[in-house]
């Protein structure tokens, strides 16, 4: 099975769980995850102070329905969980159609699809439907029925840490906080999980940060706790919607130059129909940690731009929405981020006043005079003219040409030739 | 009347004066303008050393005629000032045609119409006429005469101040010294009155200043005077051939990236047609304003560009070439101009970790996961990502793509929910 | 006879000379070029360190030939030098066709032309010959015969110094260690030669220092013996490949933005076809000029680009493929580039605060209001506008657009009427 298959399975098991910001859901999520990486989960009580919010009440939630008045349940959360409005005040009474429908939410644009709503700080029961549901629904006196529960407990998320030879990080950052959605946060939890187990066998240069948590109250929450060590994220991307068909779309960081933006700009201008999106302070956690005062170099990977599909925030981002195989290309790709992220050094050439011979150290051909060269003895001198210390190894990419795994081969044979040295 | 309507009126009442760089034909002007804002008239004596020139004699001219034998006037200074050559000494005798095709000026390119022409540094007699009139001209004796005087008086301009909560200013000029020209002058002598009206009533930000003087000589003689002020021009514009119906073109102050050719240059990529000029050293006062000495950042606004259309400088720029309409539209782009200027801030962002939570301040709507964002609330988001003291609200207005207004609006709300201050 | 045709015959007279990287051939050729300029010859010991490398042998070559079993020559070196591997070994004995193989280099893909091939650093014997040659060889019993020598000896470069009322200098460099090929290294011979011998009659601003030096190892021992006088370089160009009809190639110096790319920039701009290039650490002697510990403003000028044309380094690289109108046409563009390097000045405008009035010094013209300015007049305002010590002449003809020799002759008269300085 290979890795886009193992992410498909690890999102059907994830799929019917309820979450919310906060809650059980949240926990059986973080459990599951938990038996591919040994993360940590991290509980942190109702009404903490984080940033200019609170943590909010805990949600939990055990049935909801609406029966008609002859007893047929005409909704049921069982069968999907988008029917609640998310963070729902439990409910329990008969209603009339006019009053039911002042509590529903409908897409009309399709009206085959039901939305998803929540309402985490302005306190108020509701549910959604099809469209075509609601403009079905007779005169009636309806049972409507929401088994919620809002009271102080606690926000969960998930972190787990690999540690590398510098305390310099990388962060992957992905959403749990999203009930049966699969593209928009079920994906991004996969593949953060999957490049997590392929990280945390390797011996790598950075510290590989992940962090499962809820949107926008778990950055903030996370942030808040741990403003010491941010100057540490040297990388940061905040994955999600990275299973379906579309090109890449990548959103810079609010830098809008940080490494990390110029390394997927090179990486993408390879892949077809790729995008590049400027930073704007909306879409999904990418918003907190390039928040003025933090500025983090984090950028965000998706496929499908947020919010241009129809299928967003609907029960149409089913299981159908995503593909292993989609869910491998991301896959595949980031580790082709990490490749470069690990081997975008800048390094100082020993021996900057001419070229060195290069002969003597048996890093040239034997006979001159013809006109092609090798790619690698290429490398030899384009790593050799620009490692001055304001050239990363991606910038030698980019004047070059040069693949980047050929340059990084050559700058490890000029280090063992003692005529590179990493620029501290 | 709209102002469209009243600036031509003005503009029609301006035009059979006979302007120059001195004289009484300014001070009549001067006296006109004064009935709609109470500008201030300054006399500068002749001789007085301004930067590297000095104020010339004053020029004032009573008549002007040539006769032929017959005793009939051929050219009439009565009919068209501009028949007069601009500073013309004064002349009283009989000529032979000969001599006489000497001192006269026409324009074979346009043989119907009389070119504009000066003398103001080199003393001479001439006139200007028609290549039509002057090839129709017999063999005969004709009588010159020029009632003109050229003696010690001085150079007059006009300004009116109106003062705003700041000391930094804006600055509008026109030049007031071409005779029965009527884009070329008139229109921005219209165009300066009406938008100095229409601020004098305004409580603004800025202190704003409107310069009527002759040109080249009258700004030298205006800078020369004011050097200590010249720190607080934080805009500036010189206004000229407003009246037409050609887009806008806007020519960049010296410093190229001015927040005045910044502005522009964003207000003029709406308008259909404009075009941006970069700073050249040729033109109106702006090449005294943006001299290398003083490299103010003050641009010109104009509808058709500089000496590029055939009326430039003769009779042809009469009242038939503009029209109200067209100077209407001027006027409206300047009060968007201003609107700009005044709402063009930096702000600070007083909670700038994490985003401030909007809905306990009521800036945020009450149900979320929907995908449409009102501009309004969009505008909440970019002015709080982006005021860190390094964006202007222009800045941020490129960056999102929503109107000024509705930032503006924006940046109102939040600073009276505390979450913002201007930068100091 | 012009330029073109003196190039033409010196390439003529050096072209049966067996140059190298050092002796007799090198010493012979400096002989013929010090008929027309004053150069000095300079040698330095086989064994002598030199950065990071080492002067060789000097290696030296009477005759070569093959023989088949029949004793005539099938290779002969008296008549093409290109024929010996250049720094080949001796050798004096009989192989079989197998082993002659193996110390033959062909071309297939031009099977009639012979390469140029060289062993600088890796002892071996060998032979170069046409692909139909070689192809065309018996089995036989083939006496081979290299009377070559390598030994302590010297290498040889030529330096020619014409001094300017300025010590900092403009460089010129070219390769002198090529046999019989015309293109590469004969036309930068000749070419250096008889710019070096206009220049030396002229009283120019700045020290022209030319340069006839073995390619790589002559570089880095010329660059070894005079790191003191490098920081005086303000201007370089290695010339090559300047004697066949294709357009201009400039390839640009390391920096990107030094004034001689700035300037080649600008020129090559009115060429037709021609091309800027990117800095490559690849090529020839820039490598070293421009290796990160020195960094030398040093581009380089062609016409073929480097390797991208069949003949390069063949037997096809004759007589034939260069020829006087091209070399003359190479020569008066260098002309020009050294009156840009000449002229291309920062003034100080000594008069900064408005426009000084020209007129009281006969810069400007008598009659005003006419809307056609001469050349002449702009360059005027365009120099004083921005002759703030922030912008060269050539900023000032890039902006303008007028003529370099305009804009230099109106700088010479401002400076003449004391409103220019030099900027120090």
């Amino acid at each position: 099975m290979n890795s886009g298959h193992l992410m498909f399975e690890l999102a059907k098991r994830l799929y019917p769980i309820c979450r919310s910001i906060t809650g059980n859901g949240v926990r059986e999520t973080l459990s599951i995850v938990k038996e591919i990486i040994p993360l940590e989960m991290v509980e942190v009580p109702s009404g903490t102070k984080v940033l200019d919010w609170e943590v909010p009440e805990e949600w939990n939630i055990g049935d909801a329905w609406i029966k008609n008045s002859a007893g047929e349940k005409i909704i049921d959360f069982k069968q999907l969980n988008l029917h609640v409005l998310n963070y729902s005040t439990p409910v329990d009474r008969q209603v009339g159609l006019k009053e039911l429908k002042e509590h529903v939410f409908t897409l009309p644009e399709y009206p085959e699809w039901v939305p998803y709503r929540t309402s985490y700080y302005n306190r108020q029961w509701g549910f959604c439907m099809s469209q075509k549901q609601l403009e079905s629904l007779p005169e009636d006196s309806y049972q409507v029925k929401i088994d919620s529960e809002l009271k102080p407990g606690s926000l969960t998320y998930g972190e787990f840490v690999v540690p590398g030879k510098s305390e310099e990080e990388v962060l992957f950052s992905c959403h749990i906080c999203h009930p049966s959605l699969c593209n928009d946060n079920l994906s991004g939890i996969a593949l953060a999980t999957y490049i997590a187990e392929f990280v945390k066998s390797k011996a790598l240069h950075y510290t590989y940060r992940f962090l499962f948590i809820p949107g926008t109250i778990g950055s903030i929450t996370w942030l808040s706790r741990n403003e010491d060590l941010l100057e540490k994220i040297k990388y940061g991307l905040v994955l999600t919607l990275l299973g379906d068909s579309s090109p890449f779309h990548y959103k810079k960081s609010r830098r809008g130059d940080a490494e990390i933006d110029r390394i997927m700009n090179w990486l993408l201008e390879k892949e077809e129909g790729a995008r590049l999106l400027d930073f704007s302070p909306y879409g999904y956690d990418e918003r907190q940690f390039c928040s003025p005062g933090f500025n983090l170099p984090v950028g965000r990977l998706s496929r499908k731009p947020h919010g241009e599909f129809p299928e967003y925030h609907t029960s149409a981002d089913n299981l159908d929405f995503i593909q292993p195989e989609h869910l491998n290309r991301s896959y595949e790709f980031l580790l082709k981020v990490i490749s470069v992220i690990e081997g975008n050094k800048k390094w100082i050439n020993l021996s900057p006043k001419g070229e060195p011979q290069l002969g003597k150290r048996g890093l040239y051909k034997q006979v001159g005079g013809m006109a092609q060269q090798k790619d690698y003895q290429m490398a030899i001198l384009w790593i050799l003219n620009y490692s001055d210390g304001n050239h990363s190894l991606l910038d030698i990419a980019k004047k070059s040409g040069i693949e980047f795994s050929v340059l990084n081969k050559a700058a490890m044979d000029l280090q063992h030739a003692s005529l590179l040295k990493p620029a501290s």
